[in-house]
């Protein structure tokens, strides 16, 4: 699989629960921590949007739980990103690297908003991949 | 609104991120609990499933946010259940108490494993309302 | 044993680990909610302090890990205060109710930053017991 | 500083709370992966001491919080280990990179249980330095 950024990270036994597997709420932990790093790496003055008025949020999520992961695993978590009208739609694949396999697949849309109301912020262009 | 179940908290501070709301990933954790708190109130011997050879376990989430919980916000997760072949599904509301906002929706498939294989399991019925 | 102040939770399964029992790191999110509840419920405009340029930190931490909480389990965290120069001590008991075990004690130094620098805020006073 | 052990990490952003710097309970999490990541590296079999009756347990925590981490920040976490009878000591260091400022020290005792009694196994020796 091509992915648009990747990160790869490595399960901490304080991650896992009951069921000895990562608690499913991290793997959305996982996927956030991923769209920070990547909008780091692509936006400059990133850090002080927000004294600028403008905000990004997530609206609406999709997972598919496939596989778990277990303690010690290493994984990477893939991205690609694609824009439909005001919306950012990250596609996300949490992969673990011993196997390759697939374990979580997430679609995360994220707005922006612009003094508190739904807008478009023209730098956020450069997190797209280039045509 | 009409739930099945519910669930009253409060949120914690330390749920909160830096944009001084809870965080996303922790409206995971709050469905999570309800259900299992539901779980717990409806089946006897859960504690002893998987001894028995049976999992619950989340194939598939749908998230949406609508609106954010502040620090000391008392709210409710109400849920409803129903079934759609081997899969049960919980449709669920995060709502804010002192205004009855709906701040998440959230819909989680959850299937049964029985000994590894996708099965079903007789005393989930008792999840199911009675008609 | 008397406490100054309590607060009642119930453990939830995402805060246990692979052991089975509830994260370490999870008791210290307990104490840290129960103190701010505690402030909460004495200190007017608590919401606003950061604003008017007066910070409450921890600067240092003690506890004892004597007993395991539980999947479901009830329990208390109490809290008792005391100043020492510029420093106020929490001691705080983590108490499983239905047996009335203590499982963790806690012994929290906070400090007061006023615009940044070790000080005193008359309004702390309130957190204190009357002689 | 000379540390036994060392490992890089980078903070992300959902371990930050409101105040915009991690949460003291994170802190902890870093110190208690930082010690899994050295026993993986020492103890062959660590997967399994659980299923031949051994556990290691935290009876006792102390942490000095002297500086914050901020979203981003990369630090290492080293550490230091020493014996006194039954109990094994941790020092650790949280260090910020970009200075080498100290950020959090915190010194954990671990015991550890055979078959749910204190006491030794022999195999743990391997943690500690040569002489």
């Amino acid at each position: 699989m091509d992915y648009f950024f990747e990160l790869r990270m490595k399960v901490r036994d304080y991650e896992c629960d009951l069921q000895g597997i990562v608690n499913n709420a991290i793997y959305q932990h996982y996927t956030e921590h991923t769209r920070n790093e990547f909008l780091r790496s692509r936006l400059e003055g990133m850090e002080d949007l927000h004294e600028r008025g403008i905000d990004t949020v997530v609206a609406r999520l999709e997972m598919q739980f496939k596989a778990p992961l277990h303690p010690g695993d290493e994984f990477l978590c893939g991205l690609n990103v694609r824009k439909e009208g005001l919306k950012y739609i990250f596609d996300q694949d949490i992969v673990r690297l011993k196997d390759e396999k697939i374990c979580v697949k997430a679609t995360t849309t994220v707005v922006c908003l612009v003094n508190g109301r739904l807008g478009d912020y023209e730098a956020l262009h450069a997190l797209l991949p280039k045509e």
